[in-house]
């Protein structure tokens, strides 16, 4: 079968030969039931080696929501890296494989009073905050904690702007501190996010001017800032170019070496699409084909709701499918999910070599947030996790 | 507990008192965890007396994409009524309860070959197609089942217009219907779906002119029609005013006796949301609470991901909140859900008692399209389905 799938240099270029490599060959040995993400161990590894290397004394926490999978996430705890989370069902998964709750911190600023007093329970002493509300709960909750309270900035030229649900202006922020100092408290730190998938350099340039504004407020107020956890956001390409992450980190140094000079700030990131994005190629099936009035369609097994979600939040996978064509010519066709429901249609204009029902479709970069977001509607399934 | 909610009429009238003072009682009864959506048995048995009994010769087959939990599914399966299914998943709920394939139909237009394979082993019989290609799968997977071909029609005035990604014109219909004749196939009907929260009545006009149009068309290429599936679309009142069901059900009937007149037509309605929609309270709670620049915000543990999907679609709930103001004023709230996602906002400008951390919260009518697109993104809860 691996002779059926012509990949082009642009292809080969987003996951790299050898994870295509690895995906045509777990193809090959047969009995594929679709749809399933592979994700290649070695690439996660690479990626996790890498990420964080350009920012100075950074300790990497990966970001589980971006690939929950247990299988993923074992990979990972045998790795040198933390782990972010943000609700009662992440720490279980971690619990579950014995992760220690020194490497695990939750940045979500409004948690639930139940999540509260099973992480504290479980050990791990590193919240985020951004309201009175939280300090009341963690203080009656989980005193002592160590905090950092979130910022709200600008998430232009991100993907997912997050700016609004979250995060407080310096002068709020001020007073959440010397709350939380008053309630039994520790507030140690500062948080702040880009935005998902963050092309624009200056976000976090605006972001950490911030943050050290609120610093020396907090210095002269008695409270010593010594962390700043930068969030996530670095981007990876699916159609578009994007920032590379090197060049971002060495951006975010700088800033933070002439912010904070005295070297004994301790900085976390917490990736999780940079981490698991590319690194994973969804596999699916197509299940049908119509010509419709605005053109062709082509139905798989892979949709909106079980696993491309973002697919309408303005992400542009990368398709192939089985080379049959003799001519060379591709066809123009949109793509569309398993269910009835009129809002799983993935994408449009896909120019793609015309598939036989039955044939295999790869979606690339399918890693981060595909099963994160997957529901069984309509009876279709969730694509399980292997690792090849 | 019960006392410290204020039911207004607005409220009542919604869900009915009988299903809200079951709801407060469950919620009283201690031990609740959220969230979770309660279902009122009694008033899903008195949603499918209704439904259909205004249309001549109807047979009801409830779209099992509307809740597609089993509790629910178990509960309709000891009624008089049949199912609607399109992929595997939901075929396992159904075949695991005991449904007879008699009461099964599948009006998905584009089904994977495994979920044909599948379906027709159990015992089903009826089908929908709009494509060459299905027609192939059907014909080699599914022989002599019986066929309904899927028209498309205008949708102006659903809240989902489902109108391009199924359906197919007349003159396409007929040649489809020929093409199943001539493969081993029963081509027996027509179908058609007017959207989904359908507020416009001409839709069925339209819908039913065209199907009218197909089966003289196909009366005269040697095919018999005898059976028209409407689909469904009814609305339901979340806040907004719509259409009556027993309205459009005299309208409906009205156009097949002047379309339809020798009276040998089967009618097959396929309701999900009036069946379900209104029975179904989703009982949240408050996580958290923030004053934001753009206002007060509120924080439940049911969100856009783990149950309250529609709301990005448009759909406005319903809300009420524990009474503990003695001003009787309400705030301006925005309404969030527990994941960090900013995509996870349910509703702005909701006007609502302010409560308490902790503090249920009732989501009114919350019974359809909510555990269907429910995932556990972020660590979240899938709501649990109770009947009360």
């Amino acid at each position: 079968m691996v002779k059926s799938f012509k990949i082009e240099d642009a292809a080969a270029k987003l996951v790299g030969k050898s994870t295509l490599l690895k995906t045509l060959n777990y193809i090959d040995t047969g009995g594929l039931k679709t749809p399933v993400l592979l994700m290649d161990g070695d690439r996660i590894k690479h990626n996790i080696s890498t990420v964080g290397r350009g920012i100075d004394g950074c300790k990497v926490f990966y970001a589980v929501k971006a690939n929950p999978s247990v299988e993923v996430l074992r990979l990972l705890s045998g790795l040198d890296v933390g782990f972010e989370i943000s609700n009662q069902g992440e720490l279980n998964v971690l619990s579950d494989l014995g992760v220690s709750p020194e490497r695990i911190i939750s940045s979500n600023p409004v948690k639930s009073t139940d999540f509260i007093k099973s992480a504290y329970s479980y050990g791990v002493r590193y919240f985020s905050y951004d309201s009175p509300a939280e300090i009341e709960k963690l203080s009656q909750h989980a005193p002592n904690s160590n905090l950092y309270v979130r910022l709200a900035i600008p998430n232009e030229g991100s993907e997912w702007p997050l700016s609004k649900k979250f995060g407080v202006e310096v002068e709020n922020a001020l007073t959440l501190l010397t709350e939380a100092k008053a309630n039994n408290l520790n507030p140690i730190g500062i948080t702040f996010h880009v935005g998902s998938q963050c092309n624009n350099i200056y976000n976090w340039n605006i972001a950490l001017d911030k943050a050290h504004l609120l610093s020396d407020m907090a210095r002269d107020a008695g409270i010593t800032i010594s962390l700043i956890n930068i969030g996530g956001g670095y981007p990876i390409k699916y159609t578009k170019s994007v920032l590379n992450v090197e060049a971002i980190e060495k951006h975010i140094n700088k800033l933070i070496k002439e912010r904070f000079s005295d070297g004994s700030i301790a900085i976390h990131l917490e990736p999780g699409r940079a981490v698991v994005g590319d690194a994973g190629i969804m596999v699916a099936r197509v299940t049908g084909k119509a010509d419709r009035l605005d053109g062709r369609w082509l139905y798989i097994d892979a949709g909106v709701f079980n696993g491309l979600m973002e697919s309408i939040g303005g992400i542009k996978y990368t398709y192939v499918t089985e080379t049959r064509s003799t001519t060379g010519i591709k066809d123009n066709w949109t793509l569309a999910g398993p269910s009835c429901d009129s809002f799983d249609v993935i994408d449009k204009n896909v120019q793609l070599y015309e598939p036989e029902v039955g044939d295999i479709i790869l979606i690339l970069s399918g890693g981060a947030y595909t099963i994160s977001y997957a529901s069984e509607f309509n009876g279709c399934t969730i694509p399980k996790t292997v690792i090849v």
